[in-house]
């Protein structure tokens, strides 16, 4: 990606010659997506279950979408603010793009569902160039090509920060999978490693203040690498999704966005039930782990509070667990790990730190990320 | 409305405690909105025909809509940024509420539908007060229970400034009208009257600055009145789309939200038609008149390209027109006018002047407000 030293002014090409471009921007990433080897293509999977269709999308007042029947609509949305969610960066305009879609597919995957339409409302800095926007577009076109995402409609307007909405449309498969249906006894498992994202935002955070006794030089440039994708480029997990639905028998499921321990408490008070978070099963990537060692910071913490992994986490009745672990590895390649089961309400949400003795058994704490403190 | 000296800081409540408070303030402006006399009862709308419902709102990943079998779902998403599209205001909160679903009602409306299920994603300045931002939402509750809009879902996030995007979904009653069904011989109609709200705009920025010769001592209480409500407070025409769609006959329509003029183009363009738009026609409200003559300012620009209307703007076959006329007049109390014709493409799209003789029949500018200039 060139980093864009002069671009093409806003006003020169108005309103509606911006939106044509953009929308080009969009269609010719999503044509030249190259197909990743992490679970395979899926731009088929809405083809194949869908009736649906986008009648009319961008140029009207409203997008129309037909055929619906006999399908849940699984809606979603997200704002992204410009020094809040994301520092603007030339260099990482695409990724923003990319991470926009991604955090809202996450969503739809994470209610059992494939995504479909996309609307996108953005903010644009009157100083900003149209490549800028470009960039952006052709980011989230690259997504929305591999999950199989059409661009529906949205708004585009002068703003003084970055500001990106995406609300993202989808189909549940079966039947939709919300937070409410666990119950005790159930297992909590999660997909993939926990704690990468906070690993890859804490490397971001230190780039220029590699100084002696801070361990970054001690950090590989794979693991380097590896951590950064996870946090600016995180994979929604679409095709664990559809195996856990093919496979049935998950009772309660959302995606780890602000932490396992919030989750956790999501789970448990939308299923009334506690819970016993085991933190030495916690799956935790040999990268983030290294990370951890070398700069002395708090793995557990990454691990539980750090947030933006974008894993499924889940809860399924013991018996269906096996079946649910090989069937996601089948169909996905990826690993699932049990962390933990839900219990009677009253027990409290617990985490137990090894060795399991009574005062290892502590509540846990929800905290993940407040927008507002 | 009271102006709020001290609230509530947002870090006191915590994203969850806030959301249920807003939750709270939406519901209860909702069950306390006064019965508005303009179009009778829309709240039945939704339920008269809707075996579509709102499964799981607010609290999981996605919101679920079920039942959606032979209906087609339109979809429209707007982006309202402080600075840009409003001031922000302590006084104006609860209208800023109402605006911003508002006009995504209008556009739900202008496709033939009846809207249903909201998406509100709001970026909050950190020292608003809890208070600021519960008014924002009784304000889109009050017109939610009007229209039978459910808010189904949407995301809080601190910004610098106050942005709103609303996604509104609704369902086209009939088949869905767009811009592009209009053919040459249509007439072009629009409901209620053009200009109102520029003329409320410039009441609005002219406020303190009432000196000699402006004209403004002139502006009687209720013309100030009722042209301030006209821009801060719209109605969206949701009966008057409904007897349109129930008669019959609209060929194309659209809501004018960015001017007649830029409307017309954007419905000649969608129809592959030229237009001749009749100035002398367009409905002009009396207070309206009365305040661009005190003032000295062009009623024509206000009335073409204003904006912010919120009227509609359709085009029928000249033999529906009486009908539509009259269906319109009986089922929600608004006169429409006949404001033109579409012609063939290679003819333009004309303005006539009066009187009409060649040398006033002129292009019709199509400008419209353009975001970047």
């Amino acid at each position: 990606m060139n980093r864009q030293k002069e671009g093409t002014p806003l006003a020169s090409v108005g309103e509606f010659g911006l939106i044509e471009r953009l929308a080009r921007a969009w269609q010719s990433a999503a044509a030249g997506s190259p197909d990743d080897s992490r679970g395979g293509g899926l731009g088929c999977l809405t083809s194949a279950i869908a009736s649906p269709r986008l009648r009319w999308g961008i140029g009207d007042d409203a997008a129309v979408i037909d055929g619906l029947a006999g399908k849940s609509l699984l809606v979603t949305t997200d704002m992204l603010v410009e020094g809040v969610h994301f520092l603007w960066s030339p260099e990482r305009r695409r990724l923003l793009g990319r991470k926009a879609l991604t955090v809202n597919i996450s969503d739809i995957a994470a209610m059992g569902g494939i995504p479909a339409w996309a609307f996108l409302s953005i903010g644009v800095p009157a100083g900003a160039a149209v490549e800028d926007v470009e960039e952006v577009y052709a980011g989230m076109g690259e997504v929305a090509a591999r999950y199989g995402v059409v661009l529906a409609g949205g708004d585009t307007v002068r703003s003084d920060k970055w500001v990106l909405n995406v609300t993202l449309l989808g189909l549940a498969v079966k039947g939709p999978i919300g937070r409410g249906g666990g119950a005790p006894g159930d297992l909590i498992l999660v997909t993939g490693s926990v704690g990468d994202s906070a690993a890859g935002l804490h490397l971001l955070l230190s780039a220029g203040r590699e100084k002696a006794g801070t361990g970054m030089a001690a950090v590989s440039e794979a693991d380097r690498k590896l951590l950064l994708s996870r946090h600016l480029d995180p994979t929604p997990r679409v095709a664990e999704a559809m195996a856990l639905v093919e496979h049935g028998g998950v009772t309660a499921m959302m995606d780890v966005s602000d932490g396992v321990s919030s989750e956790v408490h999501h789970l448990c008070r939308n299923s009334v039930c506690g819970a016993r978070i085991d933190v030495a099963a916690l799956p935790i990537h040999p990268a983030t782990r290294r990370l951890a060692e070398a700069t002395g910071q708090d793995l557990l913490a990454w691990a539980l509070t750090g947030g933006e992994d974008y894993e499924l986490i889940f809860t399924a009745p013991p018996e269906q667990v096996p079946g649910l672990i090989a069937q996601v590895r089948q169909d996905a390649g990826t690993d699932v790990t049990v962390i933990g089961r839900l219990t009677e309400q009253a027990e409290g949400i617990m985490a137990v730190y090894p060795p399991e003795t009574d005062r290892n058994v502590v509540p846990l704490a929800a905290k993940g990320y407040n927008h507002f403190r």
